[in-house]
């Protein structure tokens, strides 16, 4: 098995092709930090992967190690087959973006996974895309007594890391999370790694 | 105030639009009923409610009377300024589609939410629509205490309603749901019913 590097400075989001069948990890490797994770199907423009279906499919408000996960017409998409890490994750929260930090008070730019997505995709030609809802690795939203959504520091350590396999030909996106202001990424944005593994 | 009605059969969707500072009320006719509602910023094709950024906007998982609704650029888009029905209402699960049909085991063709979404889009010239993730009205998807997300019929009596006022000009789809496999619809998909309020 030979495994090729990607490495995402904090704040940042890459794209990267997965053929079916392939897997690749993602790796929190400073620790405390999110992973916003997106995948579309490479074949056509109309077709990713779905929190909200997959919402639906597992009859579950988060994932977990072991299930699959599907696009928004119902494939199944990415396995997810290992989890080394405290196995906290969301997927009901949207990918930050210039409003939200405008909202928390921010003036003039800041990063955000929303423009990294949109990077990662214009690179590849791939402009006007659609930007659903992602797999927020690592994050920590957790679901309180009155039915509120807390915000809590991603609770992993350096080199903890998720294991997906891809079960279409998918380009995946995943963003080191620029959250500063409120507690996601212990509040400082650190990097990710990617490995693809190739056996 | 003068009242438009807009009568939705069951199975069925429609499209209307309200100006910003304008009252709808979505009642749920022979109840047990779910509508699902989406809602589309007017002048565009690119902003719409948003569930996802709702979620993160209210700190929620499901919506409640008195608060605001926001599009994809986290623009307040719809506020929830009455509920007269038990208050049970969904915004985590996909609207029902094709592919939702055809994994329950129907063959053939089944009414959708997702279609009757597209389909009244198309008759006012917006086709290649996004389907974006609806508030589902009257929808009863309990959270289990392992995180399991329960579907249990709507407990929706008939005249049953909630009203909801435009901040932007939108157009609105309320889609009758047919859900008719699960108990989400009791068993049998009925009529919802619009009153668009003109002061």
């Amino acid at each position: 098995m030979t495994h090729i590097h990607i490495h995402i400075p904090a704040r940042e989001g890459r794209a990267f092709a997965v053929a079916a069948g392939q897997s690749f990890r993602v790796i929190d490797a400073e620790g405390a930090q999110v992973a916003d994770l997106f995948a579309f199907v490479a074949d056509t423009t109309g077709e990713w992967l779905s929190a909200e279906h997959t919402r639906v499919a597992l009859g579950r408000l988060f994932p977990r190690v072991g299930e699959g996960w599907c696009t928004n017409l119902r494939r199944p998409i990415l396995t997810f087959i290992a989890d080394d890490s405290p196995g906290v994750h969301d997927m009901l929260c949207a990918a930050c973006s210039p409003s939200r930090y405008a909202l928390l008070g921010v003036r003039g730019h800041h990063a955000s996974c929303e423009e990294n997505l949109r990077g990662a995709m214009t690179d590849l030609g791939r402009r006007d895309v659609v930007v659903p809802q992602p797999v927020n690795l690592f994050e920590n939203n957790p679901i309180l007594p009155d039915g509120a959504l807390g915000i809590e520091p991603a609770p992993t350590r350096p080199g903890d890391s998720v294991t997906l396999r891809a079960e279409l030909d998918v380009i995946v996106v995943v963003t080191a999370c620029p959250q500063d202001i409120t507690a996601l990424c212990g509040g400082v944005p650190s990097s990710i790694d990617i490995e693809l593994l190739t056996t």
